[in-house]
C-alpha cells in the first residue's frame, strides 16, 4: 500500500519503528515518502508539521495530542503505541503491543490500520476527544506501576528486606487476573491503621498516596 | 526435623500451607505436631495462641503481626509468605516467592528456615519491630496494584479504549526493571494538565490518587 516512509524523529518510539518497517520491507527515507510519521515531543508536533508540504499522509504517535496538531493536513491520522519502549531493546518491544488509532474517515482508518499491522500492533479506536482520557489511563498503568514499585521498594528497604523479593508478588498479582486480597480485602482497618502509623513515622512522603490508593481500595473492595 | 504440624486455618495461607506440607511427606494434624502454625485471621492469633498447651513451636504466618502475638509461647516464629494467595489455586503459589522470618535465637531461625524451604519459600530476616514497614511495602506492591489497575482501567474505558490493552504495557513495565517513560519523565507538564483536565470532568474520583502519585512520581524522576 505505502512504500516510502518518512520517521522524524528517533527517539525511543521513532528509532523502534524505523527499525520495524524496514524489517518488513519499507523504505525509510524522506524522498517521495507517501507517509510522515511524526514521532517528534509533543510540543513539537505542530511545528514540524507546519512545515511539511501537503501531499503526504501526516501521523503522529502521541498518546494525548489532538489531530488538530497536524494541521494543515487532512490526510492525517494519530497511532499512539501503548507500550513503554526503551532505547536499550529493538522492535520487538511492538510485538503484541496494543495501539490507539485516531483516524476520520475511512481513507484514514485504512491507513493507520495498515501501518499498525506493519508495526505488529493491535489497533483499536480511539475518538480525537478522548485522548486525554485515554492517555491518563496509559500513565497510570505504565509510569505510576514505576512509582508503587518504587514505594513499596522504598518501604521494605527501610524494614531491612530484600526489595527483589517483591517481583514475584507483583507478577503475580498480574497473573491472578488482580484479585485484591490483604488487609483491606479483609477488612482489617487495624493492620492498614498499623501501616500508616509505620509510614508516618519513617517514610512520610509516601503518607498522601498510601491514603489516596486505601481510599480507591476500600471503594474497590466495598463496589 | 519435624514430623507432625497442626495447620490451624484453612483459608487462602493455610489451605496452601497444608496441602505443601502433605506433598512433601509432612503429616497434617493436631496430634502429637512439633510445629503449630496459626493461618488464623490477625485479629485471632492472640487468641487462638492462648489456647494452645505450651510445648511445641507455634508459628503464625502474619504480615503485619509482632511475636507478642504468639505469648505465652517461647518457642515461636513468623513466617509470612511474600505472595498473593487465592483459592482457586493450590500450594504451587508458593514456588519461588519469598518469605519474612522473625524469629528469636537460633532455633527458632533454624525450624523458621526449615519451614519456608518445606513450604518452598525463600526466607529472609525481618525484625520485629520493622514488620508494620514491611508489610505496608507488601501491600502497596500488591494490594495498591490492584487498585493503579483498577482506575487506568476506568480512565480507559471511559474513553471507549479497550482495558485489556492494559496488559501488555503493564508486564513490560516490570520487564523492563521499572525504567520510567511518559511524560513526567520528559519534563511535559502541559500532558500532566491535560490529564488532569481529563480526570477532573470525566473521572473525579481518581484525583487525589493521580496527584498523589504524580508527585512522586516527579520527585523520583528528579532523584
Amino acid at each position: 500500500m505505502i512504500e516510502i516512509v518518512d520517521v522524524i524523529g528517533s527517539g525511543r518510539v521513532g528509532a523502534a519503528c524505523a527499525a520495524r518497517l524496514r524489517e518488513r520491507g519499507v523504505v525509510v527515507r524522506p524522498d517521495g515518502a507517501a507517509l510522515v510519521l511524526l514521532c517528534v515531543p509533543d510540543g513539537a508536533i505542530a511545528d514540524v508539521a507546519a512545515r511539511i508540504e501537503p501531499g503526504p499522509w501526516v501521523a503522529h504517535v502521541s498518546g494525548a495530542t489532538p489531530l488538530a496538531a497536524l494541521e494543515p493536513h487532512r490526510r492525517r491520522f494519530s497511532l499512539h503505541p501503548l507500550q513503554t519502549i526503551v532505547l536499550s531493546r529493538g522492535p520487538e518491544q511492538l510485538d503484541g503491543a496494543f495501539a490507539a488509532l485516531t483516524a476520520e474517515g475511512d481513507e484514514a482508518r485504512a491507513t493507520g490500520t495498515w501501518l499498525a499491522e506493519m508495526l505488529g500492533l493491535r489497533p483499536f479506536a480511539l475518538a480525537d476527544a478522548d485522548r486525554a482520557l485515554y492517555h491518563a489511563g496509559a500513565a497510570v498503568a505504565s509510569n505510576y506501576l514505576v512509582t508503587l514499585h518504587a514505594a513499596a521498594a522504598r518501604l521494605v528497604t527501610a524494614a531491612g528486606a530484600p526489595p527483589e523479593a517483591l517481583l514475584p508478588l507483583m507478577r503475580r498479582t498480574i497473573d491472578n487476573g488482580f484479585e485484591l486480597t490483604g488487609p483491606i480485602q479483609r477488612g482489617d482497618w487495624t493492620t492498614v491503621d498499623a501501616h500508616l502509623a509505620a509510614i508516618h513515622e519513617r517514610a512520610p512522603e509516601l503518607e498522601p498516596a498510601y491514603r489516596a490508593l486505601a481510599d480507591l481500595t476500600a471503594a474497590g473492595a466495598a463496589a
